[in-house]
């Protein structure tokens, strides 16, 4: 009985051992996996880190890429005066246009029509307002009111409007580029460039405007070949200052405006005085990644201004896909669509006044009675004609495939944090908003933000005298710390 | 010290049954805990299960709504005989708006310009041909070498293609309902029909053709209120099936024609004899997840065929994002992009026809000059005078919008299989293919899938030969267990 005991307990023993060592065997398995685990999980996490979090370095620009169908032999590097013509011979090629256009099937609820697009009694109104309203010579005068010019940048023939404010001795006179987007135009500042050019009280400056048409868009030539994105403006628009006689200016800019603007206060901080944008955002996936974390717990994150504005996270998503048709589209087939868009121009008017009015009011597609309350049709007309008259829409639409297909570089510019003064002017119905210590992380030198109860995604066009003052403000505190 | 040692071991029993009682107390907790994530887990799966796994019920449809802008006491409910006319003065319509058309700028590289769209090239050829080749009168002869009828169903005046077949006595004659997708017209069935319609060896049947145009498209009349989307169409096509005096028929059909037949089969299973599809998909949101789950092993479950058409998923899904632009803006704005296609016949013309070569051919994009290789362009521009001549682009645009909003409904008949006997027609170059397992979950009366290695996505218009052939060996398996 001792001895079978004493076999028990040796095996006991020898189970005990066996059982260690499977054990030990077992923890040597599991330590190296846990290792591996782990180690893939730092790498996922470093790679993270790396892409998205880590500051890149400032990559380096060819400064003279050249965009032009000619040789680089041929180009005039003079500037020369220009002015915008609506020719009768358009207006008579438009009339024939109208005669042979044909009226679309209606459907009966006005309402649900709206959500369908542009409403077929804003269209009837767009239309009337075309035919019988529209002056071309009285529209070709106002054009002129400012001085024009066109100068040969990277074989690209640049439009630019350039006013100079008459001012007293005392009065400093600052340069200001101002940078409009899609599907807007210089046009969009002409209210707002007296405001900018005349002297105010409190302020001992004042700015001389020099406001171009971005390549591609209305009066500036197209690139003749691939890859002309917003960095690439950003050279091209530098490069112009540098044309006109200047190397240190402020710029202000608003949707691509604002994109280019930022990559111009990014590759050139020393010669960017300061930065005033109505679309202040930081693009990083990083500031994307933080507005959906936001949205587990808005009230712990956000001021009230912007909160109300962001969240709830769904209904912006579904706004954003309800309103982002038009730019998948020209990401990807920009050339398809723009051949209707340039033979029709009603289409064109239509295509682009829907996102006027849906991105000042996007309220507008429920109320299409009041869609244009707010509105001059002249001037939305104006936006359009520059289009038209130019021929130049499908240029325009080839800005959003270009920036697409280099996202990338894009996204690396969006991590670089830029030194340049900034401040950003928000409104309340702008497309989107974000935190303010998220727009922090790409402009450090962040000096305030205005928050408007009032405009849209247009604000310059909308507000014009808003814009303005703000700019006034932003420059006064800009001069505080930087002097020119 | 005995005492005190006494009073240690005391305090270690009270700490042994202090640490049981929190243990007990962390153990009931833990088992709240997990019974709570169980509960919250199985909520959540059962959920899952209700919404993508559990066969609903058929929802009851009502057969009569009335799509019509007149009142119902106005129905004309005779069958008209109906002819297809492209008139002189729409020629000289046509000939005015390529008078007053303006080229759009050039990018150089012929490629990359593909790539953005219509290649402008292409573009010119298009617009030569229609200029100088397409004869209006001989194409308005070729259009009504068929019989041509109008009635009016549920409020709506439906175009259709009626072929009755001449044949011997000894051989039967199955009806036959052809539906089109977009942007096809009844032009895609122009080949085919007289070989559906010949008595051929091996064979004791032919069919009687009937070929609608789909609400909104062409020749048939679009609704005067929202809600008309494929399920509501496929009412409207039995009921015009009746009208005409089918109560019994077999179906053809691709692209939207195949979600329309699709939901025939599933609400009317009695009265479709057979279904033949080009386009053999389920497309209800569980088979879809199996394409995400089939690409962790492709190899382990999917045959050959399918296999390199489905996989890699990356490829796949760049492919539809890069091409799905137009979907997504025809299904949120149709109204507004209608505008300029409607009143640019070329506009309109481009927008097609890259469908077109796109979805036959991917790699057109990228050999322009090989673009129309294997096309009539004559045939090409048939399917657009359909839609120009009539003016009914916006009208067949807004039926994306439609079924996109009514998703849920959509999604409720995708789940529900057919008993109705089911053959698919797989080509080489379609847009989506599937696992036949999977689409034997919604079709599971699947008598066969025919794989081919040649044509795309509107193979009845690409290879009618090939399609005809098809159809009349599926309808005769279909006879085998169903009789007529």
């Amino acid at each position: 009985m001792a001895s079978k005991k004493k076999d028990k307990k040796k095996d006991k023993i020898n189970d005990d051992t066996e059982t260690a060592a499977k054990k030990d065997k077992k923890k040597g398995w599991s330590l190296i996996l846990s290792s591996i685990i782990a180690g893939l999980l730092g790498a996922f996490v470093y790679r993270l880190y790396v892409s998205y979090v880590v500051v890149p370095e400032l990559p380096k620009f060819d400064l003279d890429v050249w965009w032009g169908s000619g040789p680089r032999s041929s180009q005039d590097i003079s500037i020369r005066p220009y002015r915008i013509l609506l020719l009768d011979s358009m207006q008579e090629n438009i009339r024939r246009k109208f005669e042979a256009y044909r009226r679309a099937t209606k459907i009966k609820s006005l309402n649900e029509s709206s959500s369908y697009g542009l409403n077929s009694d804003n269209l009837g109104q767009i239309f009337a307002h075309w035919q019988f309203k529209y002056n071309y010579r009285e529209r070709t005068r106002y054009f002129n009111k400012y001085d024009h010019f066109k100068t040969n940048i990277q074989g690209l023939d640049m439009h630019f409007v350039h006013v100079k404010p008459t001012t007293p001795g005392n009065v400093r006179v600052l340069p200001l580029l101002l940078l409009h987007g899609w599907p807007s135009s210089v046009k969009d500042f002409y209210e707002m460039i007296p405001l900018l050019t005349t002297p105010r009280t409190g302020y001992d400056f004042v700015f001389e405007i020099i406001a171009p048409s971005l390549p591609g868009f209305a009066h500036s030539q197209g690139a003749a070949r691939p890859g002309l994105t917003t960095y690439e403006i950003a050279i091209i628009m530098r490069n112009l200052m540098k044309r006109i006689g200047f190397n240190q200016f402020y710029i202000h800019g608003g949707d691509i405006g604002h994109a280019i603007g930022s990559h111009m206060a990014t590759i050139f901080p020393n010669q960017i005085l300061g930065f005033h944008t109505t679309t202040p955002i930081n693009y990083s996936y990083l500031a994307s990644m933080g507005w959906f974390i936001g949205s587990i717990c808005p009230k712990c994150l956000l001021d009230n201004y912007v909160r109300d504005k962001m969240y709830p996270l769904s209904d912006k998503l579904s706004f954003y896909l309800e309103e982002s048709g038009y730019f998948h589209l020209q990401s990807t087939k920009p050339d398809t669509i723009g051949i209707a868009l340039q033979d029709s121009p009603l289409g064109l008017a239509a295509y682009i006044i829907e996102r006027y009015l849906l991105y000042t009011n996007p309220n507008s597609k429920f109320t299409p009675e009041e869609a244009f309350s707010g509105y001059n049709m002249t001037d939305l007309l104006d936006n359009v004609m520059l289009y038209w008259s130019t021929g130049s829409i499908t240029t325009s639409l080839r800005l959003f495939k270009e920036t697409v297909r280099n996202y990338e570089m894009e996204q690396v510019l969006a991590r670089i944090p830029t030194s340049v003064p900034t401040w950003g002017l928000r409104t309340k119905n702008d497309l989107f908003h974000q935190n303010d210590n998220i727009i922090r992380w790409k402009y450090p030198n962040l000096r305030g933000l205005t928050n408007l109860e009032v405009g849209g995604h247009f604000p310059a066009f909308e507000i014009p005298s808003e814009v303005a003052s703000d700019i006034f403000k932003s420059v006064k505190k800009f001069l505080l710390t930087k002097k020119v």
